[in-house]
């Protein structure tokens, strides 16, 4: 969900400024780790488990019309990590039933780590996912994965019903 | 967890008569499927929907003690559906931090349907999860499977280690 379906890194900006007083850009960001950005894991730690932070988060462009769309020909489930921030499991239930309502309960999955998850694809930011995932990774544009070049990379939602075809159709051609 | 690491029989049953004044007992529903046995699905689906339904189920017997032993040797995750409940969320994660805190987060998955969960194998009260289950399927003994017998059946956790010690050496043997 954040950084696929949730546009979670302006979100986590504001609120960083906002409680720390330290200003960074979408720029500034950019090919950085985590660690590396927020040195003080208490800090992010407090953000994401504040009442509000994830059943506030926007949309990304273009994910429930690509969402509906592919629904059309895929089986879709959403897989979130959030058993790291408790408050987030409700939380994310409400934002995808306000966003996503054509999504059944029955395919979302809120998780810890995504090891024993078993999709065809995943489409996911976090190569800590994608390395280990039994299907083919599709890694999602994030700051932090700018400078990382071993995984199918998609910048925008509408750039996957294209890549999907296309990943089929070599696939037809292998077997 | 329902069924499995949380005894919920004894509650529901206890839950449902307050709710309706109908007095079942555990010899009463056996072999009996839910939608038989509680027809009126909107009474099942308020007392689930109640708030600390969840948060106060009893451990089942020898659960904690077998987990912990399993831990030595095993990889285990609790994969609960509980999407259909979004209450439950919040308490299913209270309760695994109360009864067995030395599971850590990154081992917990809250879903709906099973289906994209693949694991060796898949300790589970019903036929629909077993049924369609990626590893082997071991059926723990609950009212609505006693009449069931296309898996391989649990009756009590204490016979779990023996249980996967004979059928990793069965494979053994057949490899």
């Amino acid at each position: 969900m954040d950084g696929v379906l949730a546009d979670i890194e302006d979100h986590i900006l504001q609120t960083y400024y906002a409680e720390t007083g330290i200003l960074l850009t979408r720029d500034d960001i950019k090919g950085k780790q985590e660690e590396e950005l927020f040195p003080d894991r208490a800090v992010v730690m407090n953000i994401c488990n504040r009442v509000g932070f994830f059943r506030n988060l926007p949309v990304m462009d273009g994910a429930i019309e690509t969402v509906k769309q592919l629904m059309e020909d895929y089986e879709i489930y959403i897989v979130s990590a959030a058993m790291e921030f408790p408050l987030s499991l409700f939380e994310k239930h409400e934002w995808l039933a306000e966003h996503f309502p054509f999504i059944s309960w029955r395919n979302i999955i809120l998780c810890g780590d995504k090891s024993i998850i078993d999709t065809d694809y995943l489409i996911d930011d976090h190569c800590k996912n994608l390395d280990f995932c039994k299907g083919k990774p599709l890694m999602f544009t994030a700051f932090h994965n700018v400078e990382k070049d071993h995984h199918q990379r998609i910048n925008h939602w509408k750039e996957v019903p294209a890549l999907l075809k296309q990943l089929e159709e070599e696939n037809l051609t292998l077997a």
